[in-house]
């Protein structure tokens, strides 16, 4: 049975999921890395950008499940690249490299149509422009009975919080305070929509809280 | 040295110090108790409110220093009183009974005047129209060289945050949401006002943030 999940989405003590002025050098914003600290240090994120080493205490274990049973992505276009509007011709492939870590079908949300883009090692990043349900939709035919990953940023997640349609969601809070950027929970009403704390557990370098679905 | 604490103030995973409503049967609000779990679990807490028992680790440990050393407290109206508006004659001294917790001066925020109250254990509440720098400044020449504390709302907390006045405020966050209420972080550019965190541990019922003022 596919759930559709959030993993790994960090945020400041303030509530930001990314710093502002996102840009090539700042991909998550100013002070965006700052929050994935936390990541940067375990085993799984460290192996997937072909580091050694790294931590395997408790932010290890909510970074290695964040990556298990996973049949598509969905992404809000600015995960996917800094440039705006009509897509230029670039050759612009994502953050990531040849062999993007994703390993499924990616369906990344924009208003501006594009062909999609097979890349190495399983990912295919399709362009979606018909809105959130209509990818929703396309991520359970492409996940058969694997999850579903909702990555980001915060208005897609928020999108998606909204909709009701997010089963579960792990976030972890990063001891910094960042003071503007990418706010998670603005306009958002968590009870309202259905949602509880059901676990809080301090990691290395984070704190997490995961949300359950009622 | 005088410092200027926040202590035990309590958020949700959403940023909320207190929900809305504020009545006489919810002074913290619809679900505002729900934020304060892991300190009414402490035995400085318990003790406190009169009661036997109650935690001693980690959160007794935040809960009993946010007790400790104070000469002067400053609080918004609204953690003083239900009450909205110039004040009735309805023999209202706060919510804390005859002797409340407080065994100091407590400077109140208001935009109505009122005579001073003097209960007891050494409490007395002043009434202060002339605004928040107004009434550090009397928290200070009453504290002499012992701590003022901030306690409350988060309006007032924002307050003297924006001013810069406040030296260390811990925050501790209860794994609850609230999607609505008062909301410490709103407008706050933490680090702009030289604002970090500090300090993140886990309690037994919350995560403890300590933000220091560079």
């Amino acid at each position: 049975m596919t759930r559709v999940r959030v993993n790994a989405y960090s945020i400041s003590v303030d509530g930001f999921g990314a710093g502002t002025e996102q840009s090539l050098a700042n991909p998550l914003g100013v002070r965006g890395e700052e929050l994935h600290g936390w990541a940067f240090a375990t085993r799984t994120f460290r192996t997937m950008f072909g580091e050694e080493g790294g931590s395997v205490g408790i932010d290890e274990g909510f970074a290695a499940r964040s990556m298990e049973g996973l049949g598509a992505w969905i992404m809000g276009r600015n995960m996917f690249a800094h440039s705006r509007g009509d897509w230029s011709d670039d050759g612009w492939k994502g953050w990531w490299g040849d062999t993007p870590p994703y390993h499924c079908p990616v369906f990344v949300l924009t208003h501006y149509a594009r062909a999609p883009i097979e890349m190495n090692g399983g990912t295919v990043f399709h362009f979606v422009t018909d809105g959130a349900e209509e990818a929703l939709r396309l991520a359970r035919e492409a996940a058969g009975d694997r999850d579903i990953r909702i990555g980001g940023g915060a208005a897609t997640i928020r999108e998606y919080l909204t909709l009701g349609a997010i089963d579960e969601a792990h976030l972890a809070i990063s001891p910094v305070v960042l003071g503007k950027g990418e706010p998670l929970f603005a306009g958002l009403d968590l009870p309202a929509l259905g949602y509880t704390v059901g676990q809080q557990v301090l990691g290395e370098n984070a704190t997490h809280i995961v949300l359950t679905k009622q």
